[in-house]
């Protein structure tokens, strides 16, 4: 994946945590994703489509994003609140849109978030698309960004992105 | 919701079944999202943006989503194989590019798909955003899809999907 595409998600990451939670986010070395991967407690998910398409993920440990989400919402959030997944969609879609309004000449469209919870799950790596992690730590504990985009081929027209990425 | 975003997708889950697994699809009375929201093991979730924003999640059972998947390759697949998730995030891929493909008039990109393993996950609502649940029963199990999707407001710019629908 081309390092111009991650850079904009460690930037973003931290602007958005230092300015919404007051809580700077120190990023470790970016990795490629490989098996076994690791399972989380909540994982906000968010697709983008346009120039560039794929999907970014924030997971969290339970604890953290209930340190998180109430530093956020300035109380205290149980996860069974909607409040809570709410929360975590909200960060998820700052970060993203913050990167993408980085990303250079692109014009690219975030969805809405989904947001899972569940303890161990996992957000599979789809086979063809790379997949680069971003740890990050924070006083309310770890969490990762996972970044699988890619730019469109120039020839996707109307097709599926997965269908393009692997013509 | 506009009921005319729903049938597209039981037009399109019924086609993709039956076509690419031969597999009939019976499809119950479509329901508004309410919790507690029932839980899965596996979910494959893709967004959409353009005119249309949100996102479309096919969920099943553990057991369901191996004996669909081994029908759609052809063979047995773990669930610790990388085939198994490729294989549930073409599926969602397939039936949410096929309904996009039967909405009138409106330009409408998808992502790539995420596929969550984990037993009982949730994929939790977004507030304000309305959710359909469309229940799916086949020869192979039960599964549902749910559709958190509206028309994106004319003035929404380049904001993102969420921040648009709480506007």
């Amino acid at each position: 994946m081309d390092p111009n595409y991650i850079s904009p998600f460690i930037a973003s990451v931290q602007n958005v945590f230092s300015t919404m939670l007051h809580l700077p986010v120190e990023v470790g070395e970016p990795d490629v994703k490989v098996e076994p991967t690791p399972t989380f407690d909540v994982s906000g998910i968010i697709g983008m489509s346009g120039d560039v398409t794929g999907s970014v993920v924030l997971s969290f440990p339970l604890q953290t994003a209930l340190r998180v989400v109430s530093i956020f919402a300035g109380a205290e959030v149980s996860e069974k609140s909607p409040d809570f997944a709410d929360a975590v969609g909200e960060l998820v879609n700052m970060v993203s849109g913050g990167a993408k309004g980085m990303f250079q000449n692109k014009k690219v469209a975030i969805s809405c978030p989904n947001v899972v919870i569940g303890a161990g799950h996992m957000v599979a790596r789809l086979k063809d698309v790379p997949c680069i992690v971003i740890p990050c730590a924070t006083d309310a504990g770890k969490f990762v960004i996972e970044v699988a985009i890619q730019e469109r081929p120039a020839n996707a027209g109307q097709v599926g992105a997965m269908a393009a990425a692997r013509a």
